[in-house]
């Protein structure tokens, strides 16, 4: 194979400016075209700290390039879920009863900038910055750029354009405008939409709440959430609906009210947010969207990965590691076919597209869990058992959460099918009365597991497999 | 109210010139703007007759505009399935075991033609045909059209848009393009086409094959079906994968690969078709599309209806059902909230989306069916018990294909979840050896009900509803 090919990748965000890294350390010629300004010069996010959850699919793909300890460094643990109730109090939830598992919080600019530093050592790497993707002709394998100071359009060749460009693709819109090949696309808006805000750290600069967790304020049909920054803040995020509920963020436009509403529903957090109305007036608020395709490659030429093929909504905490992971999986396949695109174009949207479906699905089901179901007693109750279960039993039971967190080597897909059976065995074990938080684990854990496959089984039979 | 609002109805097929009937009767002043030809006049199908499966849900409509008499005489009763297998066996299986229910074969264009003199009778109803919709303006509520035949261009003011412009609608299109608001948006294709053939009369005129069903070829991963046409022939369709398995669509491009195919897949079926070649290579290959979005409505202005908002592949034979369904539903909301146009079209949305969600869901399941399961030992035996539940037990138990089909009251959402919880209690008990065809039917039928319940109520406790 002829490594001397040019590969284009569009977009020097997470995924791409991995995706170089790797490509880099196997030897290709590669270009990297970021319509943004490069965000180790130019302070993008306005001086605030914007986090991100990393776990085990994006420490696999750090592993990958051999980055897992300079990452550490960046990475905040959580253990947990820290739920708060409308009166203040809180409880924690862990997220695994193994102790060596948890999740991190992590800067998305920092994390990002030790990508391009590491892609830039390669000298058969290049990053260019302010060049905007306009559109991609994927018959000519050529894009076209704008360049962002002086307005200049041009035209770039390559052998294989990869688009890392985000959700909002410009390559995947080629796609979807050309009509040259029956293109499957969804975007799916949530309901609700989300605003950043902040917990400032202490005078001191300590963290006005507990720092190794992830805070949840769950109410139902909104909730509050809050991550934590390495400078002593909390990155918070309001998920609310549009235009739904007593309050939402269509009428949520005086100051009065913003500070009504979370007197009413988050006293707690407006006790330690000061700065909540400046915050909430300047902040944007953003919708939540999913987006699916297929094809996700056109012949041999071009390929979306990362967000620009399946951008989901953030609950699962999986969107970097879903996109990290994909850059995993396509190395494995890169070298199994080196140099023949179209069938590793077709092999990886083959053996990875079922995987990024499931974990949509599996984020917009865990956005209910996390402003709904924690509050429950009987999801209480469940997460106690499998807590328990984790722990008592850490080689022979993993919670949905744990498939999907902890265990890299199963597929989001196959977390997903025995996960959902695994949850919906609990829950009617539990309602049924068959099952009792004070029964011997080895017993709840032999029931559960049975329950489990009868359901997969019932399932299979159903669908005539 | 004031019914002198002019309503702008784009499109005048099925869906189109129904609303276009209804709206009519009820007073209001309405225009319909059609890209096509004046069908009435002009030969759109150039010879070949197209039909469509029509049922109950349809039928409701017709009442509703007093049509049903009229429509009755353009239907060809189809009792159940034909099945042929490889060999050149048949058997039927029934659609229903009550006698009065059957679907019907129906000619597209006489219904249509039905629908526009109807229309076309009240004076406060104007169809203009030959313009073509180029984009819709849902602020300003004014639709660009084209005259097919000037080629000018010209804007039409309305009080109220209306779009059942089909599949391809271009005020979907603005809704999309435009930006204004969020639109959450699918277009999902099956990997398999299709391509319309004929099986000619007999040269006195008679059906070449039984007349009062629809005929399936099953074949797992293809199928080749057929719907009697009131002049004796029957419209065939040929449903194959474009580019996989050993005969696909891109690969029959000689006579002789599409002799072969059919000689070792239909042999029966070629054998009344000596016009096969011909029909194959003059008829176009066209794809099989899911389109699902929301919101339908944008403010009280505009409102997608039909396959605009819903297209659907043909496999439950409700593509015609559901849109002729929309007008039924949106008339009753229609009188409700009389010239409260933004409540009219939100409360229709609300109500109307989950089923024709769900229609088309159950028109996917419904490929995998008819292609492959129609042809299983345990499915079989699952539709001979329904038969015999539904001839026993007329008031008590319906199967999912007559809850979809001959239970208009009844949602399209409800009749999907009820019916593949049966589906899954039959094939597990079956399975499982619990029931069997020689049981007494009472004891069938409530083990079939118990066990329906329960899946119902597991799903419901997993939901934590």
């Amino acid at each position: 194979m002829n490594k001397q090919q040019n590969i284009l990748i569009i977009g020097a965000g997470l995924c791409g400016s991995l995706l170089a890294l790797r490509l880099g350390q196997l030897g290709y010629r590669v270009s990297v075209y970021e319509m943004r300004p490069d965000l180790r010069k130019v302070d993008i996010s306005a001086g605030r700290s914007i986090n991100l959850a990393f776990s085990d699919r994006g420490n696999k793909a750090m592993k990958l390039v051999g980055l897992e300890e300079k990452v550490k460094s960046l990475c905040i643990p959580m253990y947990g879920r820290m739920i708060h109730d409308e009166h203040g109090n809180t409880f924690q939830s862990n997220y695994s009863g193994r102790e060596h598992e948890y999740i991190n919080s992590i800067s998305r600019g920092g994390l990002n900038a030790l990508l391009l530093d590491e892609a830039e050592k390669h000298e058969n790497v290049h990053i260019y910055f302010n060049r905007k993707c306009k559109s991609v002709d994927f018959e000519k394998t050529t894009a076209l750029f704008e360049d962002n100071e002086t307005k200049s359009q041009f035209i770039e060749d390559a052998d294989v354009i990869i688009a890392t460009d985000g959700a909002g693709s410009a390559m995947r819109k080629s796609y979807y405008l050309g009509k040259k090949f029956l293109f499957s696309f969804s975007q799916e808006y949530l309901t609700h939409g989300y605003k950043e805000l902040t917990i400032l750290p202490k005078e001191n600069g300590d963290y006005k709440a507990f720092k190794n967790a992830l805070h949840i304020w769950p109410r139902g049909s909104f909730m509050l959430i809050a991550l934590p920054n390495l400078d002593g803040s909390f990155t918070v995020t309001l998920f609310l609906s549009y235009n739904e509920g007593e309050f939402n963020f269509n009428n949520l436009n005086t100051e009065e009210k913003v500070l009504e509403f979370f007197q009413k529903e988050f006293p707690d957090a407006l006790a330690i947010m000061p700065n909540l109305i400046e915050d909430f007036f300047e902040n944007p608020t953003a919708p939540l969207g999913t987006v699916k395709c297929s094809p996700w490659h056109y012949k041999g030429n071009t390929l979306l990965m990362g967000d620009a093929a399946h951008a989901i909504v953030p609950f699962y905490g999986q969107g970097m590691n879903a996109s990290f992971e994909d850059v995993v999986v396509f190395d494995t396949i890169l070298e199994k076919h080196k140099g023949d695109w179209e069938t590793i174009f077709k092999e990886y949207e083959k053996t990875r597209k079922k995987d990024t479906d499931a974990i949509a699905d599996l984020a917009i089901d865990n956005f209910h869990e996390m402003k709904d179901h924690v509050a429950h007693p009987i999801f209480q109750e469940k997460r106690k058992l499998e807590m328990a279960l984790e722990k008592t039993f850490p080689n022979e039971y993993s919670s949905k959460y744990s498939l999907v967190t902890f265990n890299e080597d199963i597929g989001y897909r196959e977390a997903m099918l025995r996960g959902r059976a695994q949850d919906k065995a609990i829950l009617n074990l539990l309602n049924d009365k068959k099952i009792d938080l004070n029964d011997d684990l080895k017993i709840i854990l032999n029931n559960v597991k049975k329950e489990t496959e009868a359901i997969l089984e019932d399932d299979r039979i159903a669908g005539l497999k």
